[in-house]
């Protein structure tokens, strides 16, 4: 009982925890620091603009989500049953809520983000990193209360039943999880990039406008699709990681500690101690220059892990009997306490690699940035091997973890692994959030105007969240390899298989069908991608040759005028400027050229004078962001429907056609193929990104260069495989086995067509 | 005895045929139908420029082989035996043979299909046709042969030893053929491509002048790829296969056959029996018109794999017993015959298949090709899906063949349908080789000016070529995997596995690093690619700068002029024509825009005289072809180094470190990921070459528009794929797998530290 009272005190710390850093944030003004009454206005104007399209996007999300779990929850209903059923969909409620969460958290953070960045950089950075800390202790919190709230209504549903039956039931809170990953990852990935691509190829190459611009209409959807890619889908994806792997290892292990509550409730432990490490490490997130943002990000993750690891050896022997068995294989209490462990430092192995391959600090991207200057096919190819390359010590960093997880503890140790690798997920979900609220900061500062100032402090904390982003990218991938691997083996559990001979025909034939399947997936995301694109960009050229006053917008207005000569502008300068009065300029940088050549040396206005007030003068026509959000909405779920009707149908039918061996094979095909080219399609993505980012920092030729348009076709190439496609990949491992688990009664029917 | 026979005798008729269609491409001129001495003279000069680059090439590498052999032989002989050696030695040497026979037919072929298609397409049609031939039946006359002469050799060095310690032995000659794929499939296909794009990048887009330029100093290293690369490569590869799978059917079926030779031999009469029905189907190829072409290429192929299905039937009942047992399951005649229909019919569907996804007659590369009208990135990202996309039903196929081996006739089975799906390759190879030998023509023509009307013969020659080459590849990819299957099942066989059991730690661990090894490989050969194109890029610049008179270099002569006097032009023209004396032009068809200018409408005189006539006058300054022929040589074999080893040295590795059931693993990863990457790179390819022709067909836009642009950008990104890579990673598995199964008995010392 102590475990189970430990378990659900730490589960309530993290929402306390959760619900503190909300106050935390929300007791920032979103318009601190803005004395103009103008800018306070469009500053909240852009961040309702933003949170309205989430919203919009969620909920129309939740039609087809609630029609989906009405559906498959009945499926499972009829051929598994109610309690699996049940938890099904409290599961899946949950992860939704754990998301409705994130991003009430993430467009409420984003705003003050942007707003504080006008006055201090350590407090722009605090409150990034305390919207994160919403979403990072809120969905840790949710999922172990989550679990052990429907391990305990079982328990009392099915009193009497063996604690074994209940918890092949609770794999069905995984199977919840996992379903709203589907929808939060693949529908997600298509929403962001549809939206990033389509504001992209039109706004910036055809329009010639910045990027974030107010007046490129697809601008709101992109800032919502940050929202609803990288914080409610890479939430989702760990919430899904964890529940699985949770319930892998409750499966496996229930019937060695079926008399053990304690021992049993081990590998929810293993999350919940993670809870108050994690709220120690926050504490050291402080920075006070930019060059020092990455680096307290780290820190804590690095802390956390080391702190993580010391406490669970002493936790593990005081929870796991010293030696017990499984399948009548004996293991000991240390044995697991290794598996934990190698899980752990994967993960920071599997981080710190992943960086290497993705951040132009080293070789391998600015290989790519040096092939951009003999074209963009070059760029292409070493971006191509560049993934290739990268995927190699990843895979053998979890194939190491895979063989220690067996030989410590069999198939339970390969789960605990995997519970280890996601020990640190509230500190990765912070620091993972953090990027994208960022980001959007930065998108809203300069839509408001805030002058240039405020854009570089948000562009360096952006930059800082890419790189714990690329990071925590390879996390989600590695652990989604050992949870899948964890719930293959469950599945074996439940299905009685003990072992899967690769020479009978049907493994052998099922694992190159296996094998192929990702391809294929990854195949229909970059398609999927590329037409929700397009009608993008159909909608927003529309409404640029429509909507009047769209096009040629910045000018000088009587106000703007006013405003700086308060601000002490010479009296005759100021009669000098009002020559530009009425002149249109399509950028803002356009008008303040104007502006000191009217000037000319005398005065010497600052940057700052004419960069601030000259923005007062903005006038556009108002693009309706509404309808670029709508279609990037509706574009998104209907793409998402091929590919998530593969990986739900995909083992029903094979395991009803040919058996739970067959469907095995098929789950270890897909596993090992999908995770390299999973590993692959994010690092090219992420090493064409930052190859394009160095040539803009000015090397090689710099911003403009034939290099420049080179690396740019590679950077857009990349985005659909490394926020789409690559994301999706670990959906499809894990659903494709959670699903084998929790339907696996319903195989024993199989057809066995293969024999 | 007679089958014994029987295979001697067809293995003699195939190479009486080789020396047959050798005479018929040798008794017609090199320089037929050309009437004027300069033209014929500079024919004769491009062909010895591109024979001599072969041999260049051929020496170089030989060398390398020699060392290979020498180091790699002494290997075999320390840790397995000295008759594995030996057979490792032949086997090497006739691949060797075989591919010197292949160049030397294709660089004797090529010149006088240029000079053929002056006069007649047919006429063309039929030497180019015939000169694959020369290949086709030489290497499968050398195979049949090579394997049944070292077969009697080692019986009777042997003598005393059981029949199925002579198959091991024999393995080596597969080993052997394998062990020159390597060299000639990956250092052949880094020339190749190196050559292409060093020409491309700086001839077509840097100096302006059109393919096949002689004034390009790559470009006689681009045509000496085609030989290297596709000529010489896909032989190997393919002989590498039939030896391969012959060697891995014979060791599973020495216990069971034993005692009856005839029996035993059967895998050789497999290929041996297609050997005469390919002799029939080559006199139903023959055209008259350019778009009959292709279906005359596909109609002997077919004709080839209907007969053979016949055929084997009746072989297969007469040679093997009713009944037979392989390790203690039972077996029928009629059930292995089922296995190699599955093989033959698999082939065939696969080249289907991959033409639906490589041809622009279908909708798949269209979609690419509208792509590339948002540019190169879209173009990218829709040509790659197209490659994952592609592999679904390959892969099915090869699956369903798996099975269907597996479940007729064991291990045994999988071996037998590897050799059905080759049983074409007499006639397979012939089309295969006819694509290049059509492209070299090509090239000559325009090289040697032979006027539009030639190139457009060859142009038609060479479409249809690449249509059947996208099909051999798919060919050559379906028996790779299924070599390499067959060559496991025989690995197993003389490890004493019975079981491989993917729930054994060490099988899992080492199935995941199976999987990334292709990923790995291909990054490294696109690289390799990148790096050797770059030195080619370097000395192509140099000569355009240093060599007088190699840029400007079309002009009117004093010669052309007389020239076209005696054609009928008017003595008026001629004078008006004198003006252009001395002026340089870029190209011959800006000449005559100029010519044609001068002229006005007077006279009207025809394209064909201008045309002809004008490249009398063409003057160039002379590249130093053979240096660049050098550098690609050189630069591919430095760059095959690191992958090479790669393929090499992990099966010995993994094989010492963590024995023979973790080799198995790693093997199967291997294969199940490289199949389906394979695939995905060379249709990705194809569809993107295919997506750039349909544009350059006055589609979308035409030749010049964005779209092309954006087209050839993906084209060249696909060229490593393609030819490169994708190819490469049949090595890679069938290597990897006949590696192990010589060094098998090596592994029972294995040090097994994965328990």
């Amino acid at each position: 009982m102590a475990v189970m009272w430990t378990i659900i005190l730490f589960g309530a710390l993290s929402l306390l925890a959760a619900v503190f850093f909300a106050w935390v944030v929300h007791r920032n003004s979103p318009t601190q620091g803005t004395a103009d009454e103008d800018q306070a206005e469009r500053l909240l104007e852009i961040a309702a603009a933003i949170s309205e399209g989430a919203m919009a996007f969620l909920t129309r999300e939740y039609v087809y989500m609630a029609a989906f779990m009405a559906l498959f929850g009945g499926l499972v209903w009829a051929v598994v049953d109610w309690q699996s059923m049940l938890s099904f969909l409290v599961g899946a409620s949950i992860s939704i809520l754990a998301g409705f969460i994130g991003m009430q958290a993430a467009t409420m953070g984003n705003v003050r983000t942007a707003a504080a960045a006008q006055s201090s950089l350590g407090r722009a950075f605090r409150i990034a990193f305390n919207t994160g800390a919403v979403m990072g202790f809120g969905l840790v919190g949710l999922a172990v209360l989550g679990l052990m709230g429907t391990y305990l209504l079982l328990d009392q549903l099915m009193a009497g039943d063996s604690r074994w039956h209940v918890m092949e039931a609770l794999a069905g809170f995984g199977l919840g999880g996992s379903s709203i990953a589907l929808f939060a990852r693949v529908g997600g990935g298509i929403f962001t990039k549809a939206a990033d691509v389509g504001a992209d190829l039109v706004g910036k190459l055809e329009e010639n406008i910045p990027e974030d611009d107010p007046r490129n209409p697809a601008v709101i959807a992109d800032n919502v699709g940050d929202n609803v890619g990288d914080i409610a889908g890479m939430g989702a994806d760990l919430f899904g990681s964890v529940a699985e792997s949770t319930c892998a290892a409750l499966v496996i292990g229930a019937v060695a500690f079926a008399a053990d509550l304690g021992a049993l409730l081990y590998p929810v432990l293993i999350t919940a101690v993670g809870i108050p490490i994690a709220l120690v490490s926050t504490v050291f997130a402080r920075t006070r220059n930019e060059q020092m943002i990455e680096s307290a990000l780290k820190r804590t993750l690095v802390l956390s892990t080391v702190i993580m690891a010391a406490v669970l050896f002493f936790v593990t022997r005081e929870v796991l009997p010293g030696e017990f068995e499984i399948g009548g294989v004996q293991y000991t209490s240390m044995g697991v306490y290794y598996c934990v462990l190698a899980g752990l430092v994967a993960g920071m192995l599997i981080g710190i690699i992943t960086e290497v391959y993705t951040s132009h600090r080293y070789l391998p991207v600015r290989e790519v940035a040096r092939a951009s200057q003999t074209g963009a096919a070059t760029n292409v190819i070493y971006g191509l091997s560049l993934g290739y390359q990268s995927s190699m010590f990843p895979v053998l960093f979890i194939a190491a973890t895979v063989f220690v997880g067996y030989h410590f503890a069999g198939m339970y140790g390969i789960a605990v692994a995997s519970l280890g690798m996601l020990g640190t997920i509230a500190i990765g979900l912070t620091i993972d959030a953090f990027g994208p609220v960022a980001d959007n900061a930065g998108g809203i500062a300069q839509m408001s105007g805030l002058g240039s100032h405020v854009r570089v402090r948000t562009d360096a904390l952006d930059s800082a969240g890419n790189t714990t982003a690329a990071i925590g990218k390879g996390f989600a991938i590695g652990s989604a390899a050992l949870t899948s691997l964890a719930l293959f083996s469950a599945f074996l559990v439940r299905s009685d298989v003990t072992s899967l001979d690769m020479l009978k025909p049907a493994v052998i034939t099922l694992l190159m069908v296996g094998a192929m399947l990702p391809f294929i997936f990854t195949a229909m995301t970059m398609k999927s991608v590329g037409k929700a694109a397009m009608d993008m960009i159909r909608e927003v050229r529309h409404q640029f040759a429509t909507i009047p006053g769209l096009r040629p917008s910045f000018e000088l207005t009587e106000r703007s005028l006013q405003a700086m000569e308060t601000d002490g502008l010479a009296r005759d300068l100021i009669s000098r400027l009002r020559r530009l009065l009425g002149r249109k300029f399509a950028t803002d940088a356009e008008l303040v050229e104007a502006m000191r050549k009217e000037i000319g040396g005398a005065g010497n206005p600052s940057d700052e004078t004419l960069l601030r007030r000259v923005n007062l003068g903005v006038k556009f026509g108002r693009p309706d962001y509404r309808r670029c959000v709508d279609i990037s909405t509706r574009a998104s779920l209907r793409e998402m429907l091929l590919p998530g009707a593969q990986v739900i149908l995909t083992p029903i039918v094979v395991g009803y056609l040919f058996g739970a061996e067959a469907l095995a094979a098929l789950l270890i095909g897909s596993l090992v193929a999908g995770v390299v080219l999973a590993i692959s399609c994010a690092n090219s993505g992420g090493g064409w990104d930052n190859a394009k980012k160095y040539i803009e920092a000015g090397n090689l030729g710099g911003k403009g260069s034939a290099a420049h348009t080179a690396a740019v076709v590679g950077d857009t190439v990349g985005d659909p495989m490394k926020d789409t496609s690559g994301p999706s990949l670990n959906i499809l491992i894990k659903l494709q086995a959670i699903i084998s688990l929790v339907f696996a009664p319903f195989f024993s029917h199989s057809l066995n067509l293969l024999g």
